[in-house]
């Protein structure tokens, strides 16, 4: 491989001739050999990316940047978001806490693009835009990384995990009232109950979700509140006035997201909560998607010796030897994912508790947990959709001889023949693995017309939506 | 000791004779000797007591219980809520999922309770009032057990946790502006770097706990929904028209909290996603609570060997032998119930996922961790407050000569003498071990008055709160 | 109610004077007001007795204590290990993270107690044994709150976990053997699968929880290691020569268990790995556990809309109505419990992970969690065991029924009449939900008596235990 | 692009003609869009490979498969396990819990692959060797995917999380003995405390891995066991006898590692209790780690305003301007490890839950969570030794300096001049902010030489090592 020198305080370094990166990008590659390379996710980058032209622009605005490099700049930024350098961002998770050399990643990166667009090559000449300089300038890694985290993970809960959440809440809501008179036996304790229909029963995932949703916007406007303009420490040294403000602007101007500064800064360097909240609410996502899942495959299992209530798609082959063995393998993907939300919000709670004075140095796993958890849900949620929940239909046979099998439905007589005399019945039902219609009339206490008049199980199921 | 004999479905159970339970709750005892006796929390039973009131109270306005009926539960209920019964409540955490032996519990303390206001003993003559008939009426376990475990966390949290930590954010938005001039060196990676304010330092925990407290508020209108009405799948079986609504509306009188009836009762039996939702942000406050207990213990670290940048009250004799030792001790009780929470949030999480179909029985474990957690952290937070925060004060003099020798004030010469002079004046006073001024003198780049006149940290600080 | 004056190194102090505890306790009981009082277990106070006692005995035999001061001591702390002081240890979990209050609450009560056992009144007269020299000779907080809580969590561990979980273990070994020749349908994915035996299934449950306790087991070197004789910061200064090792054989002595001095005491004091370490085993009991309850109560579903194949013991009284209700309350109390000790497991490592220089000051909090859920997980088993494993039995009718109606069996024609053929009879049963039988005669593939020849479910299920 | 049609039991299904995958893995890809492309770990694949290759052997041996298919199957495992198939793996974690696409995904690949190898073109003629007939044979997804399993995660244990922890110890270990005369200030609870060496501190840390590594050995026995030979249920249907033992047997062999046939095979399908316990150690080694770095990284703080009594190396630029400002940037790197392996360790926990009868379907997100930590662990203890734990050096002369300084010394002087003349001192010395020795002479208690004389701290140190 061929390389170029590059320098940075501590001398020279030696870089893939064909890398755009620096010095200070090549150290840290060498010092991190921990995990698979570039797992630093993407999103951050592009974060990065945004938050560097915004900054340019303020800069210029401000008086600090020429026009020029606000615009070379400002290109190079575009052409990250556009995808065009995707394999010049090689750190690791697994860094500096403070994600120090992802932001010099990102500025290096910047810098020398920038020197090719001025039509000069790397390695050759002053440097037509400076990392530390121009591109870094009025920043430091404390506020452009938790600003980066922050447009990253907004930008993903918006654009991916709520559409998705939403995408399956329609779908569960327009199961529900299909399946509103659909009148099935209840289940507590895994045990036979009362009968409810399968719309109500499908209502409880459409109200579980909807609260999740709700709880996930709640904590969108502690995740809109930018870092950017605190610099070093929060004091927002070495920045213009009026900066921390209008950088804010252009950052909600590019990203089209409503992004503020942070009202407080040293919180926003030392502390994020605001990530420990919105994985909250992506973790109770995740507890609620769980019951969901859990359910449709208990009740889809069979074909015969399971519940059986609903049919769900078969999308890959079964046993090569059983038909109709349709494995719920979409709420399997759901409920791993659900899983390892759940781990994710622990990994994400530690680190955010160990913020120590004016910086917490958990940033990059931080993020890279918040956006894993926020892209699986957001996937798996359509994943399901599109292959299970949308192609539910109920087994109306079933359903409707485990509800007339049911000892449940005695309950109706209750009124009629009085408690005592309905609970013989029942009592006798089970004992001769008979029916309740046959033991109610074999007893004499009602007439086989009485009984039908009587036990209607569509009766039973209330006026409850 | 004497017994007395108590019924059931399942047949006669000795029961001690002084006690007002029955026979349901005696079996309950002998079948779930897991951990200390009466783990149930109290706030569990009296949010019980709420709801049996409130369930007499609609019940009768619906013309389904007599005006008698209503007054000896609801006196019971009054007597219950007054603590005169607290131990006749002697079950368990760790028994049906459901709690519905603590629904017996109380259904058979209020029974036999009015039949002895009735004039009458217990045992002798037939019940005034029955447990299941009478005091359960329109009830099911499945909608009273969550409805009493939302009755006592919403209560906790908005009478413990949340003054809790109102008080502890109010002391140190105190301490805030009264520390706003007391310039210090700030610290990233745990190491020097440019200074601020102790005002501002503390500035950064009043946000966090300001923004934790909008996250507990933001979960409290889910926390409000009840489950009654819902009664045994969430279909309102057996209830009289209009109960639902009626019966949230007496409990949110009787408490005086705004409780509404859950617009989705299957929801509110199958899921308990409310309690995981207002547990993340306790959650979220432990992890706040954790950075900020952290700093403080560390910022009065010493007395001679750590940063001892403030004092902190003596509450207790440090050790016997060494003066000036004095242990952050509350600092210590409130990380470790941090701790807690955090873990607690992993067992009710774990709960929340594992609803099926109409029931989740995890309720009581669910209960019992989110009243834990709230109260351990009102509870922590103002003993947090009362016994350290409040008596906080700067040591000066260390701030100042930490201020005074730090190397990274010489980011003020930049913009004066330039950075590479800058940065040579920092490398020798740090290889010489000694203060930039002498370096910077000695060197020639500046007089002793320039460096005073231009060296000042106070204007380091910047304009932000 | 009546106070009596104590002293310490900060002043006096009012304490009840029914009281046996001195100035300390009463400061802390003021200054920690966290959540139910006296809620540091008592398993922790009796571990305290052990050690005060073993340290008496050495120092005495070393020489530095007078053998009438060991004696004094000794018979206190064997009153306490009788419980007859249980009344007197009134401080939380949640006070200094050293546990120094409790230690001093310990060595207060047995000073006091021993001025009464020489005759003399509480706060009159010198006092006959000082808390901090005598009781507290050759030890620090430090040193013994570790050691207190390794004595409470071994003796926990080896008294009640173990045993509970092997008395669960044996019944489900005794269960697999009786239901060796049970054949029953299989299920992979909840879905209908080749056939195994009952006594198959149960011996995984047997297999999980042997490795289960080989598992905790292979923890308890480490928990038997205490850190006694490391004083403060684990050099063992101010303890006399042989020290460590001697009051390590005493403990071993009068607890009847195989503690050992630690090896390396600077760990003993600073980290907790061992608490981590043995709870990580109780962790994966509780998952096996949850494994193990959750089948039992899927099988044991119904009883007309389940699965049915087996029956559990009616405990309680299931739904007034509904005969057959049988609740599987004991897997409900056991995976809550299960939900429990997952939590605690965070809430551990958390502590763990914080200990800073020579000591870590999560002990209390660490010492809480792993004691109840060392007690839970043995409690739990023990109950589930007596009042559910041992009685359950197959439902051999549904258990047939279901094996019958299987697909599945179609794999046995495999051999014979090739795979196409097997297919289409399963595909035909399936489309026509009649029987493999049925089908396979009609299509002409098999005769009746060649299907009953070939077709015999007990030989599917293999050689293997 | 170009395709090419594959079939299986559902049809048709168009693939990439350039891959060697078939109709499975194609419609996984289609069916599972979740997350980043080709998640599942490729350790996973080639523990497949090593299990394909075994199985090929036992086949051959016990005369179902031909030597010609055997030796094809086996060149292509070799193949695979040379890297040279890495991108034929598309599949995501998140799929099927039992893993079935990522074995057919396997099974295909090797089918197709052998085809060419035997000269043919895919997609053209008879199949060579098929998937489910010859690569799959004697296998199920549901004991092959635990397999590959519990190949890849013990060979990532055992040459990756070992290696690096003991090279960590080992540096540790050399560091103690190096640092054991150099004599410190002891710290609890942060605060000052009594002496000891900056070995013995680091022999505590050496302890802590010490007992972590035996820890994780524990735990290998269990991740030996294999569950191949269970096939389908656990019963072994459809293997050959002697099966599971002979190819334990080549796994052992072809794998150089102890692996064995698991003695209970339900277990192995249904729970994953092994990858718990493994998993649970490398938990425990987060703990230590997070507890060794955070010392490391406070002892290193300063330059100016911190601890300071270590130097660690410098490896990137710290701050442009401020010199001497390392940040402990490997600490960081460690201790977000730490935190990520505590959240994993959830996300095992939550799966290793929820196996359901004869399967546990969260195998995949079980697999990459337990590799993941595993492969981190490793790679950031060599990080930390390398680029921090080699290097650190202790700064004496600050060392020095604090231990002089301290008020701790004062101890002492309790045998020569009695304990309250030596907390005058101290005392004293406390209030003026000097020294112990100014003021026990000054007060006239001690002769300058005595305090030279009896105030030694290398003697307050004790013979522990």
């Amino acid at each position: 491989m061929e390389y170029r020198i590059e320098k940075d305080t501590m001398g020279e370094v030696k870089v893939p001739a064909d890398k755009l990166w620096g010095a200070q990008t090549e150290r840290s590659r060498n010092n991190f050999k921990i995990g698979n390379v570039a797992s630093m996710p993407l999103e951050v980058v592009y974060g990065f990316a945004y938050l560097k032209k915004a900054a340019a622009y303020t800069n210029c605005e401000l008086g600090v940047l020429p026009i020029e490099k606000r615009d070379l700049i400002a290109t190079v930024c575009d052409e990250i978001l556009n995808g065009e350098h995707d394999d010049q961002f090689p750190l690791v998770i697994w860094q500096t806490g403070s994600g120090t050399q992802s932001n010099m990643n990102v500025n290096e990166v910047i810098a020398n693009r920038a020197h090719q667009l001025a039509g000069k090559t790397i390695g050759e000449g002053d440097k037509t835009i400076q990392p530390n300089d121009d591109v870094n300038k009025s920043q430091s890694s404390n506020d452009t990384f938790p600003t980066g985290m922050h447009i990253a993970a907004y930008t993903k809960i918006v654009k991916n995990t709520i559409p998705g959440v939403k995408q399956l809440r329609d779908t569960l809501k327009k199961k529900s009232e299909t399946f509103k008179n659909v009148v099935k036996i209840g289940r507590t304790h895994l045990m036979d109950a009362t009968p409810l229909t399968l719309g109500q029963e499908f209502s409880g995932y459409v109200s579980q979700l909807e609260h999740g949703l709700k709880a996930l916007e709640n904590t969108l406007p502690h995740l809109s509140e930018i870092a950017l303009g605190g610099t070093a420490v929060g004091t927002g040294l070495n920045t213009p006035k009026g900066y921390s403000k209008r950088v804010a602007e252009y950052i909600a101007e590019f990203t089209g997201q409503p992004f503020i500064t942070a009202p407080n800064k040293f919180e926003a360097l030392a502390a994020h909560d605001a990530i420990v909240e919105s994985h909250g609410a992506l973790k109770q996502l995740a507890v609620s998607l769980n019951k969901i899942a859990n359910d449709i495959r208990m009740m889809a299992s069979g074909p015969r010796s399971g519940i059986g209530e609903i049919i769900i798609p078969a999308n890959e082959p079964g046993s090569s030897i059983m038909p109709g063995k349709v494995n719920p393998t979409q709420c399997e993907a759901l409920t791993m994912v659900c899983a390892q939300v759940m781990g994710n919000d622990v990994a994400i709670s530690v680190g955010g508790t160990q913020g120590h004075y004016e910086l917490n140095v958990f940033k990059p796993m931080m993020a890279a947990n918040i956006l894993q958890s926020a892209q699986l849900i957001g996937d798996a949620c359509v994943s399901f959709d599109v292959n299970c929940a949308a192609g539910i239909e109920p087994n109306h046979e079933v359903i409707k001889e485990l509800l007339n099998n049911s000892l449940m439905l005695v309950t109706a007589l209750n009124t009629k023949i009085g408690y005592y005399k309905a609970a013989e019945i029942a009592n006798t039902a089970h004992k001769n693995g008979t029916t309740l219609k046959v033991e109610a009339v074999n007893l004499g206490y009602v007439t086989a017309e009485e009984y039908d008049e009587w036990v209607k199980p569509e009766e039973m199921v209330g006026s409850l939506k």
